[in-house]
């Protein structure tokens, strides 16, 4: 029987690469999308408490249906797995692919990465893919690692709690030179603020993003990117420094 | 010179939490209270990209001025180190006093916690502080324990890229049985989502949580708490799975 895969992102259930995603996942399963209506990016692991959720079921280009979702990338994940698969759970989650690396400390604001972190949580085997350019219209070879990361997620157990963060960079297939499994890079946005003055004279700010210094060795996810690997980071959500609880439990005392 | 404590939380600026919170600290420095025009809780480590950012100078109870600000937790704690802070960093970020705790796998979810987390990010030594109890009255137990927490902090160095994420119980500050430094937990909620149908007849969902099976060990934040010890758990923001780079690394091949 082909296995159930089920498809999140975080840039809204219209996005190419959802749509890409959905494709090349069509190749070995039996797919169901569930995604925000709208984008929904740097919402991190955010819930939505105050509001209800609603579902709606849409068609996608080339006459996919999918699942709608008034909501977070989380949400949405939740949802599919509390909800429309009640009975039977998926095989495999895939959040992505999203358009915009996520490396380094911007890991922490992605909704992709939370999307299929959720899953980990709920016991899915789960991946993040992203793809490195903001405007991509090719996503040949991006479909192609999707299908590899998702058979390798099919035959192989990943240790428990832990999710693959996957991102590919913008290259044709053929020049992309293999996987490298990498770590977490320390690099991340430098973000300012930018202040402006609306009509009523009223000020507000925006938020602008740099990207940082890059990492110095290709054993991070950033640099491996750079150099046209495909960068595979096993990520756990532990986020216990046990190094420095000794020094800790010595030095802090009650009174 | 009295040092600057940055207060932020995401029960937003009129909780009784941050009230709290900058009462203690005003007896150790000189406070700047940046918060969330409304509550956030759940909003994790999200940040507002598609809409202008304000921040409005107001009075809080007993005459306390802060800025409350439309926008999640993280916007605070960003908007106020970059903006309001331009010149000179303060020396301290206190996130909190939480109503209600942030342990386990919760910490994912958390505002409270990230909001501290973005405070680490930019080097400023920081904590979260959470008090057992979502209807909390007595602030004086959490007082006395945030005053300890500051002052450890303000004296101390954490490890680069490492915050204290601070539980109490809800109990007398004599009940209270001491520190514990602890690991972050396993438990956390399980989310069920309950499915009404609104007056127009179109269904729509809330999410649920129930508490999950409670930790082992009183090496676990939660247990730690329950078992009348104030937790404290340094925690970082490095998701790698190092034990499992190798293997993945031989197992995984690109074609």
């Amino acid at each position: 029987m082909k296995p159930n895969i089920l498809i999140v992102n975080d840039d809204g259930i219209q996005s190419p690469g959802i749509q890409a995603l959905a494709n090349a996942m069509e190749n070995i399963g039996s797919i169901t999308i569930v995604a925000p209506e709208q984008e929904q990016s740097a919402k991190s692991h955010s819930i939505t408490l105050n509001d209800p959720i609603r579902l709606k079921l849409v068609t996608l280009k080339r006459g996919l249906k999918g699942w709608s979702v008034k909501g977070t990338p989380v949400d949405c994940a939740k949802i599919a797995l509390k909800s429309l698969f009640k009975k039977k759970e998926p095989d495999l989650l895939i959040s992505g692919i999203n358009l915009g690396s996520n490396l380094g400390k911007n890991l922490i604001y992605s909704g992709t990465i939370s999307a299929a972190f959720e899953g980990t949580i709920l016991g899915i085997p789960s991946a993040a893919i992203s793809l490195d350019s903001f405007q991509a219209k090719d996503f040949t070879a991006a479909k192609h690692v999707s299908i590899s990361i998702a058979t390798y997620l099919l035959k192989n157990n990943l240790p428990r709690g832990t999710m693959l963060n996957v991102n590919i960079p913008y290259l044709q297939k053929n020049k992309i030179k293999g996987f490298r499994v990498t770590k977490q890079g320390k690099s991340g946005f430098i973000d300012t603020f930018e202040k402006r003055v609306d009509p009523r004279g009223e000020s507000y700010f925006w938020i602008k993003g740099e990207i940082g210094k890059p990492d110095s060795s290709i054993e991070f996810d950033g640099e491996a990117i750079s150099n046209g690997y495909v960068s595979i980071t096993p990520i756990e959500f532990d986020l216990t420094n046990k190094r420095f609880i000794n020094k800790l439990k010595k030095d802090l005392k009650y009174d």
